[in-house]
């Protein structure tokens, strides 16, 4: 199985000819279209896509990722081995799905070597067609990435900073994920369950709960959410909205 | 097959990590995402669509539908076995759907069962991906609903109010869907060919007609559509616009 | 495989039921999604759309269209066989794909026949479902375009306006597509690279360079792209909102 992430929208001939040309290689791929909807360039955002889906995939699944690829410039493409594969540009990208994959080796693909097996020259500005696609059907078929790419050293490979921070009694937090129901995701996982969670930068303290549904309509609430990080939400409403928050934004909380 | 039916949107990672789970536990499935756009809640609207489906369907598809799950109420997941599968929350979705599949018995899922197939902790907030979708792709892969639901009498399903009714010389209708174009559906079918229908909430008596270029651009018509209901349509334009109808509304017509 | 390129859009049922439909006539078929978001009946961005997918598609492909199908006119539905397939309406869609796929023959699809195949009713309004879905479907599954259609010339099919106009010193072009990044795609090709690109109308000079990044944020730029048409970009920008451009604008351009 190959999953595909990528900000391309659904409007144009973008992910039709990245299919395609999967497909064309290898005739035999289950290929599931995670989303296009990523945020333009928003690597956080797709990093924690990818993580989601990562944590639900089988072993073996090819997990490709385009966003943000840096096209001309020195940018790599990079190919990363645990019990799952990720086939992404090295920039911060593979910082979450990482985390549940056990890495075990890293590769840069050459593209010049790649047109050996797909026939057909690189463009200078589509590389979810001609590089990280191909490269992902090539794995997926189980060709060795070996004859297509060279081993760089896995603590190389560029980080995101979306370590969660702790400041005396309080977490300086980022906004990882807003989905489009106006919840707010947390860099903060793992953590003891609290009765409250304050939020000094708005002079809040909201309940933690379980579920949406035990605030009334319009209130605020924390709780776990589906991913296992700390979510701000607002019962039938946005959080998002009513706190002015978006993507990397930074937050101070205290669990209470 | 299985075809995915909710109102998750395209873009965050729900209807991958749905997908992805699925093909965990049945890798061999055919799964076609119906649509994810769904009006947020609206049990109509996703009624109406898995119904259009479920008519095209071969016999054994397994349906699912994701719409207004009541996560954290007493609310069931619904399996209904019939010439194809439904497996839904049970609070009317499966209502025009079910008029197609000639249904034989139903079950409540049990959740706390289901975790021994899928090996994961139920969320307290995604049960698309850790409940509806499990189940049907258990289905699909031949396991029997007994094995982790119990049967639940077919009349005790949650039914929406969705038969017209006839009031003297007129129908009072609601409409049960409204599509891209601005296309208004009414639930009224089986219904005798008339002339002309007269929408005496509006003063307005338009052609019955079979295509919507039979009238001028812009001009109100009512024809059978594709889906065997009453249709509402202006020519290359949005009736719904014109009469500021949306689903739910009630809309009272005579056929003359 | 089959490819699916249309103007449904993704909130309804259509795409859904043309999708079992489809896999009810032909339940192992391969079928791709390229887009459902062409402009609404924009046969030029069909065109180029369904271009750039079937220069990626292996030999055997069948590509549906459908596209402002002109249902309850007299417009043909058309199959053309080449390395690859196309069912279309006849109403240019096929245009530039078909300088891809060598074609040897068409056919135009007798409706009436097509239903001994799908065993349902033709709607009035939903050919995609009801006629390019089926046709496309059969012929991924071996059966002859004679079952159900009759042989017309080639020549006779309906062709688009798209061939560039050379007067004098400057090009005359069509913008043939514009992409969700607001790049702007014009019908020339196969022309020696130049240095720059003077657009008259706009009293602009404009540097031809590879890739958006070789400007700076905001600028003007003329590139390949990534479909070897001659495309007017701005980085990190909208070219097409810079410009007031939109698919079927004529531009004239000098290349110096």
């Amino acid at each position: 199985m190959i999953t595909l992430t990528t900000d391309f929208g659904l409007r144009g001939p973008y992910v039709g000819e990245m299919n395609v040309a999967m497909l064309r290689i290898n005739p035999n791929a289950t290929i599931v279209d995670i989303t296009h909807g990523i945020t333009r360039h928003s690597i956080i955002e797709g990093s924690f896509v990818m993580e989601q889906v990562v944590k639900y995939s089988p072993k073996g699944t090819v997990h490709v990722g385009v966003i943000d690829p840096g096209v001309g410039t020195s940018r790599r493409a990079v190919i990363i081995q645990g019990e799952q594969w990720l086939v992404v540009p090295d920039n911060g990208l593979a910082t979450l799905p990482l985390k549940h994959i056990r890495p075990r080796k890293a590769w840069a693909i050459e593209v010049e070597e790649l047109r050996r097996f797909t026939g057909w020259e690189v463009s200078s500005t589509f590389h979810g067609r001609d590089v990280f696609g191909p490269a992902g059907a090539l794995i997926d078929k189980g060709v060795s990435p070996e004859e297509f790419a060279v081993e760089v050293p896995l603590e190389d490979l560029v980080k995101l900073d979306v370590k969660p921070k702790n400041a005396g009694n309080e977490w300086l937090l980022k906004v990882i994920y807003v989905d489009d129901f106006g919840n707010v995701i947390l860099n903060l996982e793992d953590y003891r369950r609290p009765r409250e969670v304050e939020l000094p930068d708005f002079g809040l303290r909201i309940p933690y709960l379980d579920t949406y549904g035990q605030v009334k309509p319009g209130e605020l609430l924390a709780l776990p959410g589906s991913h296992g990080y700390l979510e701000i939400a607002v019962n039938q409403g946005s959080a998002a909205e009513r706190l002015g928050l978006k993507v990397g934004d930074e937050v101070r909380a205290r669990l209470v």
